[in-house]
């Protein structure tokens, strides 16, 4: 095995850092190719982060929707997969270090680092509302969601009870919608004869946001549609709604204050601060500024893509932060390395936008596929069925198929686990703000 | 509801203190009953510990193997949960009061608060060492199991290799063998080719014991069966070897100090203390001497079960601290705790043992059911279709039967998650150790 590893050590060097969907997209085109490549990531696995909300809402297990990053590359021998934090990139002698004092140097670098939740300057505000992006935060939710109804259920006033049962979702794009839904669902349905002394059905779920409409980045009609089921399920929507104050009480909007035990962000992204630190021209989201070949200005052998960039297409409209539109970029990055390596010259991305989608709950959600648009139970299968090919490569795509057939017969949710000691008080994450991306 | 729940306000009350095997069994036989029922908890969820190894080493998630505790129980409704941990017992107002200052009265109380594993005197040693009782230690040792490997592939010495490849398990009863054969199959089969600088077969994996053989509560039979396969998957077995020092850098034993990352311990269990803490007579490990009919002596209304006791049989032989024992025991406290409130007298508890068994790895194991005893692969299939038989109740054995078929064919197991971020530096517990009890 070290032979063939001595190998690539003589090939140009290819450095990775992030394996969400880019940059694990990037590896795949570049795996078997005349490069060594080195994939740098924080942690262990790659997250199908479209359905974290199932684990932030106990319905999946954490190892359904993860899978380890070097045993999905296990058969490229000339991908080499590292854990570790990037601390810095010197662009200079071309080398990217770590923060436990490695080097690892670099002929071609793809950054794929990934958006963190923003608070918008509010960065104070993570501990009372935490957002969704890596498995530890959807663990983190969990706990907090049961846990209220287990302090509700010992509660001893009203108002401690109902501000237990008073679930505030902030930022009503796709994620925001998603956990308001399953979280309506684990209220109304799930957990309907667990406890004794409250009834779950009682739980009250605020959907905020500050732009007019739910779902902003669907045509109206869909945006439509969606409140219209959300309400069914009992969603309380306030849309044009700007947050002023979390607290550990609760949530201060338009001159008003709920007293709300559990507040989930979803709010806003900001791209990994991997993209400044290098120099490059940021937007206010932090996204860097990419060329027409994903490459960064003054940089041709250094690239940037998915969530962290910002792209705009021909028409001038930025390719939206979602998992196909990274997983092109990666393919594409990879590419034009190769074409670099031969001497070539790179060729511009196009991003092919296959449309998109939304859950909001057993037999609802929207759909936008670009010839064809619906809501309702149809598109809720097309979701199931879409996330599930997707899920191809995961070995347990068989097993969530099995689990999300026994919930929607049973209302069940298997992963109603709180870890940590249950504390009956309100509670705060203990660490600040981390922003330095996935 | 809440109708429901004040007409069993008046109904004489009993607590169980703990949803293990014993507390859990217990409040079965009192589902529906004459009486109020209610159970405390420090988790939300009842484990089911004989498969804690299993989500140690990878192979089953943490839901796979826990359910929430209110959920089993939800159509008793006599029976309320309560998530709390047990600050002190009054016996004299019988009284429970909990660490969140609240006090719930009881008629009748049954303990059933299990063990911890105990250091002997040694405390210090749990950062280095961690245990497995909690599906929190389980998720900290897969942790620790899995960064292990990370840290030898990334390591700038053979030495540093080494000792991150050289795993030790301090104890050789059941736990301990099984912990010992599920990282051996890890290194030698799952990991195969994860890796690029090392190869994870050069795992050591060490298995000390003080005692003269492992699996000392089998008979010498099926111990020496259990050393051969062991053997065979490059298990090192030190029996009659005595630990002296456990530190951040190994373990020293035998004037020999052997460089070990991952030390796991499963050498000795101690009993929750609550036993102590209502003044009753206990052995050195802890545990409370029951009279016959598990009653706390000098307290007829107050009974204890499961790992926390020891009851010793006719023949003067204890009760061993496992999972068939704890379900007997809790369910003739529920009997004896109805014969008392009819006022009748209570009967004396007798244990049926339906034997023992231990599995080692894949298609081996030893089994002592008494009229037979066997060793390799029929008693591997005995133990699996025992143990899926008893995962009856939760959802999830269709599931763990997928996936561990699943893992015979492949070797893979789909749980290879490292929370938090990983340190590639050796790692220690921050808290100090816990012994409240389960």
């Amino acid at each position: 095995m070290e032979a063939s590893l001595v190998r690539t050590q003589s090939l140009p060097q290819v450095i990775i850092v992030g394996g969400g969907f880019g940059g694990l997209s990037a590896a795949k085109e570049l795996a078997g190719k005349g490069v060594g490549v080195t994939l740098i990531d924080k942690t262990n696995h790659h997250l199908f982060q479209p359905l974290l909300y199932q684990v932030a809402t106990a319905g999946l297990s954490p190892a359904d929707i993860a899978q380890p990053i070097r045993h999905i590359l296990k058969n490229a021998r000339n991908i080499e997969v590292v854990i570790g934090e990037v601390a810095g990139i010197d662009t200079q002698s071309q080398q990217v270090r770590t923060t436990d004092n490695r080097a690892y140097h670099y002929d071609y670098l793809i950054l794929a680092a990934g958006a963190r939740h923003s608070y918008f300057g509010h960065e104070e505000w993570e501990r009372f509302a935490p957002g969704l992006k890596s498995l530890e935060d959807a663990v983190e939710l969990r706990r907090r969601v049961l846990s209220a109804f287990e302090a509700a259920e010992i509660a001893d006033s009203d108002e401690e009870r109902q501000a237990a049962l008073t679930f505030t979702v902030v930022g009503a794009g796709p994620t925001g919608v998603e956990m308001a839904g399953a979280i309506a669902e684990l209220a109304q349905r799930t957990l309907l004869c667990d406890f004794r002394r409250i009834d779950s059905r009682r739980a009250r779920i605020l959907l905020l946001d500050g732009a007019s409409r739910i779902l902003p980045s669907f045509v109206e009609e869909l945006s439509r549609a969606g409140v219209v089921q959300l309400r069914k399920m009992g969603v309380e929507i306030r849309t044009g709604t700007v947050v002023k104050e979390i607290n550990d009480r609760g949530v201060s909007f338009d001159g008003e204050f709920i007293a709300s035990r559990t507040v989930v962000w979803a709010a806003g992204n900001h791209a990994a601060p991997i993209g400044r630190s290098i120099g490059a021209e940021t937007d206010r989201a932090g996204r860097v500024l990419v060329n027409k070949d994903l490459s960064v200005p003054g940089h041709p052998e250094l690239f940037a893509i998915g969530d962290m960039v910002c792209f705009k297409d021909e028409t001038g409209k930025a390719v939206p932060g979602v998992s196909p539109a990274a997983m092109q970029m990666g393919r594409h990055a990879g590419k034009n390395i190769l074409l670099l390596n031969r001497g070539e010259v790179t060729k511009e991305f196009h991003y092919f936008d296959k449309g998109s989608m939304a859950t909001i709950g057993r037999n609802k959600a929207i759909a936008d596929l670009k010839f064809a648009r619906f809501g309702g139970l149809f598109a809720w299968l097309t979701w199931l069925f879409v996330h599930l090919i997707f899920l191809v490569g995961f070995r347990d795509r068989l097993l969530v198929l099995f689990q999300w057939t026994w919930s929607y017969f049973t209302f069940s949710r298997g992963s109603r686990l709180i870890y940590g000691s249950f504390r009956p008080e309100k509670e705060a994450l203990p660490k600040a703000s981390d922003l330095t991306g996935r």
